[in-house]
């Protein structure tokens, strides 16, 4: 910078699309991911840390000699002209350690991995350039075994982090059975995978769209093509009035159990041997599952699946909460899917050549987190910690000497550290920290050797009761003196109590016994 | 990429300088995470969480005007033009954080951080491009209280993890006192502290290298210069006999007790107004300390310690690992320093204009890791999970059934999920993973409803002590057939010994039961 350019202040905020957690927000997320991570570990999964940056190459999906190739990613090149780049997942990096090691992982190697990823993708509400994933994969194992296994660990984990049975449905289809459809209804030939795709992915995206067009429009999708309420035009997949009723008979092909499912699904594609090989992988799967007693409640074959399938090569697979939230507008609606993965075989062969099967299952702990919250499960205010206010800043160290003793006694406690001169402004820092108990000690009560114990929850009820400031009249019932040597009895004391309660001018406890009483106040 | 160029492979590794961890290197580092996150929490720390990524105008040191400002950082220009690159710390941060939410944080904000950080730094062996830090501040408290209590937090948190007291010292010093010592020493004129800067770079330098240089060779640079093993020349501070005394004497000020050693530092530093506020600053804290109990043997005043100047502004502190370890080349050593911090009263000021005082705590977890490790404390192995291996492949649900109703127990299980064609394979398997226990069902057994309990552990020790295989005549004593009905308790029983031991031809376990008599074989 020039000597002449005036100083200027940095703006104090993130860049855009990134955010900060404070609090609960971390403590939350983190004890989801423990309970996430000890499913995970029950069914023998090892962990698996990378770091945050791979090189471009790894990554994958862009390509090293492209100018800037941060389209979707941050990237950018290394001091020897190395692109590197932020995981935008953490698949492609396990993908990288699976090839790498490959001679000293154990076979199938079943790792689950936790941390933030990266997008370089326009930011919007509720929407972030990094964000959690939550993944766990079985690397070469080519037996649905593996998937079956998968959905279950993801039922068995959203009721761990506590969405109960009923509040939640693995959904899981096969891109065979897909493939199946498409050979059937003439949009796949099976000597010439490439023919046919431009009308492929319409189909697929017309099959995706079914919950928010309907019937009439992905039929229209499917034919010729669909006007929306705009007047825009989508090209259709240009198939037959009995190509498509393939299709739609496909969507509709789900059924009460999975067998029955299954059983339609070999119906309509039992013509095609790909199309074959997925419904035996879905019955096989539901075999599976059945007999670890994951019935219909929990997890069920639904063709109306499709996600990503550039990417899967076999069982897909999705967990959708089906409770309704309010959303933004107030508008009722159903949560939606918190959780997807199915079976890749083909990510490790990048590197090695080798085609290696594998498995996986990635959980939105945000989403899933944002959930909970909407339905009041998680959230509830942890205690903030006890404060020693400062009466007599030449005798910080018995304060410092209170709250020592206090924490050896495993109550979290802080003596107050701003500026003690106005105590009013102690007491507002322990609002704002949501302390359940202050104590005092002024000169007479040191002289004495006595504390004051103030219960700052009772002073919060009574404050809002009679619309009083909480220093006021209330402190008269909100606080004892006390000897010193029973200061950590009476402030654990003090903390047990909850659920307090005001009738006929008496606070009682959770228990039903009488607190305090206000007498005439009341 | 040209459709002309051949097809290359991906190398399957990561960036120069990262590495990836694995299974107990994730979960030990974890562990001691939660261990420090519980000391944090009890001194009343709340958590914070700011993403990986800043502007570089915030993250400040690096100016967004020079072209590529990717010195010691990882950085890179965003799609609007805009400097963005991953944190190198977590002070940096917390800074913007706290001039960003200044009207509603608390204040003085106590807060936590942990997680990685990056540096653009030529890596090293051991030294890598991210690892992890682990921070306590407390932004907006002016007094030497909130720097002692950072200091006895360290010390729990030390202790905590597993060092006992004695094999650490947190070190104190102060930077008003050395400030002191400079001017004093006529290298710093408080009317124009920018005089001298060279000089007293120099001298701070050459403190730093006390250890190494011994007295000789810190005179020396304190004087004319130095003349190094190679012959290189390093230009002195060139400071006077008399001023370099002054200098000598600061260094050999600690005494044996916290107050004998300020009032060495008082006689040296008195004349000078800075050193003397430095000096009351160092005897409240260590009369603060003491009153809490934590005395010499844990925390001690220290001329010594240096640390980055630039940027303290009062105390100082830095915690070391008194033991020895063997270095890489087998000579012992001590293992250092594991931590550091101190007051940092400038940093918000950036942002807001406002100087807010702050002082604060970073441990080097993976530097703290590698000490327990060398000191055996951490890595004893965790057991891998439960095998259920495969024999037919048709009964995979079976196979299933068993690892569920295992899991359901609290027992970490799986099902082999590889080709299960070779049960040799299988058994390789289950070394690899560590697997205590496996469990057999072929088709006689399946047949009776029974199943074969293989105990791995004592398997090898078998296969040690006789060397043969472990598939071998040792299998005739190291498993049973049992009802299938008696699964989860026998499994659990053999999950229960722990210490096998041989002694005359007999196994016996950790309380001196016999497990096993190996009659003519032992």
């Amino acid at each position: 910078m020039s000597k002449d350019k005036p100083a200027r202040r940095p703006k104090a905020e993130p860049p855009k699309g990134f955010r900060d957690y404070f609090g609960a927000e971390v403590t939350e997320r983190k004890a989801m991911l423990d309970q996430i991570a000890g499913v995970y570990h029950a069914y023998g999964f090892d962990p698996l840390e990378t770091s945050a940056v791979e090189t471009v190459e790894a990554l994958g999906k862009f390509l090293p000699d492209v100018d800037r190739p941060n389209e979707g990613v941050f990237g950018w090149q290394d001091e020897d002209e190395q692109w590197l780049a932020l995981r935008y997942d953490l698949t492609a990096p396990l993908a990288r350690v699976a090839a790498q090691f490959r001679n000293d992982l154990p076979s199938p190697y079943r790792r689950y991995a936790m941390g933030p990823v990266w997008r370089n993708e326009k930011p919007g509400p509720g929407r972030f350039r990094q964000f959690y994933q939550c993944d766990a994969d079985t690397v070469g194992s080519p037996t649905v075994a593996a998937d079956a296994e998968i959905c279950a660990m993801l039922s068995d984990a959203l009721e761990v982090v506590g969405i109960p049975r009923g509040d939640y449905i693995v959904r899981v289809n096969n891109r065979k059975v897909l493939n199946g459809v498409m050979e059937v209804a003439g949009v796949l030939d099976p000597s010439d995978p490439t023919r046919f795709e431009a009308e492929r992915g319409i189909v697929l995206r017309a099959i995706d769209k079914i919950d928010r067009l309907g019937d009439a429009g992905v039929r229209a999708l499917l034919g010729a093509g669909r006007k929306d309420e705009s007047g825009d035009f989508t090209k259709g997949a240009g198939l037959s009035d009995e190509q498509a009723e393939v299709v739609m008979a496909f969507m509709a092909a789900k059924r009460n159990t999975g067998a029955a499912t299954a059983a339609r699904l070999r119906d309509l594609v039992g013509a095609s041997v790909i199309g074959l090989e997925g419904v035996q992988e879905l019955e096989t799967m539901a075999e599976l599952l059945d007999v670890q007693g994951y019935g219909a409640d929990r997890i069920v074959v639904d063709p109306g699946v499709v996600r990503g399938l550039g990417y899967y090569t076999g069982p897909v697979f999705e967990a959708e909460l089906t409770f309704e939230i309010l959303d933004e507008k107030g508008r009722k609606r159903q949560f939606g899917s918190v959780s997807g993965g199915g079976r890749y075989d083909d990510l490790v062969k990048r590197f090695t050549g080798q085609a290696v099967p594998a498995t996986g299952v990635s959980i939105g702990v945000d989403r899933l987190l944002a959930a909970l919250r909407a339905k009041g499960r998680v959230g509830a205010a942890a205690p903030g910690p006890v404060i020693v206010t400062v009466m007599d800043r030449d005798r910080m160290g018995d304060y410092m000497g209170m709250v020592g003793e206090l924490r050896r006694a495993g109550i979290r406690a802080e003596a107050y550290l701003g500026n003690p001169k106005n105590f009013g402004n102690q007491l507002k820092y322990a609002d704002k920290r949501e302390s359940p108990v202050a104590v005092i000690q002024g000169g007479d009560e040191a002289a004495k050797d006595e504390v004051i114990i103030r219960d700052l929850r009772l002073g919060n009820l009574l404050a809002t009761e009679f619309e009083t400031s909480k220093d006021g009249w209330s402190s008269h019932f909100n606080q004892r003196k006390i000897p010193k040597s029973e200061l950590v009895r009476e402030v654990a004391n003090t903390l047990s109590i909850t659920g307090y309660q005001l009738r006929g001018g008496k606070v009682y406890d959770q228990s039903g016994r009488m607190i305090v009483d206000l007498g005439v106040f009341g």
